[in-house]
């Protein structure tokens, strides 16, 4: 498996007809294609039914956008872990506000992922929920408050205080976790401030995945990255 | 989109190891070999990461084991119709006792489902049920008693009245929707009682997921129901 | 058990301020008021934690807002039909928009007031849901399409063909079953376009709840049921 | 509202038919006497329908078996804050095994109880995630193996290391929360143990709620506290 590292633009596709099926590996490839020019971490979270032919296509890490705890045999219709590794997942978001999940069925997650050698993100959605995600030791925390979420208007620049509530929160508790911010995100002024402000990346969407130029748009949140 | 006719039989991969990742592309051309070789229809439900694989490596229908109600946009996670589409899938499995749906959920997937495409096959619990289930008008329903799934005990065999109150309930309000059975069916004995009873076809997992020979479970299975 | 009879005023509290605990009990009063006054059937769904207190103080039905399935032993938190007949009520609201249920649990929510006799509202979307719970067989079900909760804008008066589809659809199959209707119902006009298009009551909340003399909205309803 | 101290014995009336309604009236003041003759701190949970019933009857703190995040208004058979408020409850269970919550709602429901003055007791399954409810600062954690619930066979002697582990991973973050033990509890002997491991109280069910002659069970694990 690839090493994942920080500092990180993780791109969320969630299910944007624009990253939906080939669309989705023609995004990916996008992604990939930036991450290479700039020598940054891209990775990406296509739908679940895409992570096969995403993960065939590129080199970046894939990541699922959800994983259900669970261990083979019954589980309907579950994601699990196991089926993640053989589609050729690097890692997943888990507990997406999207995607809420029960605390135990979190924390069972992120130790199914670790036995595995799957990357996790928990994504939260305040400083005090984060240090709570950050203290199951996944591998990093994207805190994303949801009234942001969709809207333009970035964490780091309209509530600059979420970050770094949660950069020292977690800090007092956890100094391997990685921390990523999320929710608004949509340029490299928005990026830089996330950095500025103590963030080790971002997760973001729309920007991105809702772009009719999406390389330019990563070509923007990269170089700001690259000035890391 | 293949047609999908009745009398059938459907797999479900659950999320068996020994149907993950190229294990279920193995397993879905074993589906595919009986199929043909008894011009049965068969039909395979493999997990959600895996449709993609599967449904380019095989002619039979590919169907999803979940899928959630809801437009493209948001939804990380979700499991929606349209990438299922972009998948190669015929259809989906919809409120299987692993994975139940909240009724207007169920109903809004049905629809969705039905603009895409998209054969359904609801699964339900009970006989009343089930006329709750045919009343949303999905492509078939799939009655299994919870406690026989996984049991070996087939309900074709031990609870009779099950499918036949099931398809006399169904029958008086919907003449169109497809009946199977499911729960303990593990070979062709119990295919022919349940289509003795009435039933058109049966919904199985692990006699032919964990089956060190699947080919000749299916065999077994396909040969009672070309005797229909 | 005082039997509730349609046409029926169903007056859901939700968890309005105004009706919480004591006010819950004076709220209850005033439905019982005119109740009597017009010789209307009036029935109150307060909280759950305030069933009790407003079951000793009136006379007419109370209705919990929601029940689980399940029988008495685990369920911590649950919300048993046991504990509802000790409480008083005369049944419940099942499946709210606010409340949804999976369709498995609906169904043996419905058998089991059945079998404690608790009357049964199952709310509903939209027709073909309406059609699927009235083949459960609760007493009643209630359409509320879920964009007009809240509202003030009546679903009798700006959408009727969901009334007249759900009569409709609901007679064809089931001739006992009440049908009420729900979604911004405020004055007496809404309930009168309501009987007018077949329904046989209301569900309303916030026009009585949060109203500052909700006697004098309940008479205005009450007029119009006594008209029938 | 009274103050509550620890140690502590906390009884979960869970869904019990002895514990229901009138009974669980006269369960709770079995409790209350008890806990006047040994002077020793015994809280009650009876179902939500029973709240305001037994909060009447008796002098000793009683709890809600679990709570609903979200502010008044919408959210129909939701068990909000201010209605646990109105029947007399002095604080309330959540995350119980039987009724997990989402990470989110968990934090938010914290925060709500604790603006209301509400004691809060979040239930666990392991020490990890003992530790991360510990860190959304609720007045006490109660870590429970679900494996162990109903069983008899206590945590405190069958598997010491969950309750030393969750004390020591706690105290590492937070010196201030209090910390119980549960699971198959059921005498003196159990009770001592938690307390020798460094847990300040108990949670228990089925041996109280379900025994003929609960004050007598009572007494027992009473004697133990008294002797801390």
């Amino acid at each position: 498996m690839a090493k994942v590292e920080l500092p990180l633009i993780a791109v969320n596709f969630k299910t944007y007809p624009q990253a939906t099926g080939e669309r989705a590996v023609v995004l990916a490839q996008h992604c990939e294609s930036v991450a290479k020019e700039y020598g940054v971490q891209i990775v990406v979270a296509p739908q679940t039914p895409d992570l096969f032919r995403v993960s065939r296509a590129v080199d970046i890490p894939v990541f699922a956008q959800h994983m259900d705890p669970g261990d083979p045999g019954r589980y309907t219709g579950h994601v699990l872990a196991e089926a993640l590794v053989e589609a050729g997942c690097a890692g997943t978001l888990l507990n997406h506000s999207e995607n809420r999940m029960v605390l135990a069925d979190l924390e069972a997650a992120v130790r199914k992922a670790e036995r595995l050698h799957l990357y996790t993100i928990v994504c939260t959605n305040n400083p005090m929920v984060s240090v709570a995600a950050a203290s199951l030791r996944p591998w990093a925390v994207a805190v994303e408050p949801p009234e942001l979420i969709g809207t333009g208007v970035s964490v780091s620049q309209a509530q600059p205080e979420v970050i770094t509530g949660t950069v020292e929160k977690i800090r007092a508790v956890n100094n391997e976790v990685g921390i990523l911010c999320g929710a608004g995100i949509s340029n490299g002024a928005d990026v830089r401030a996330a950095l500025n402000l103590g963030a080790q990346g971002v997760l973001l969407a729309s920007a991105v995945a809702k772009s009719d130029r999406p390389a330019e748009v990563l070509r923007d949140l990269a170089e700001q990255v690259v000035r890391e």
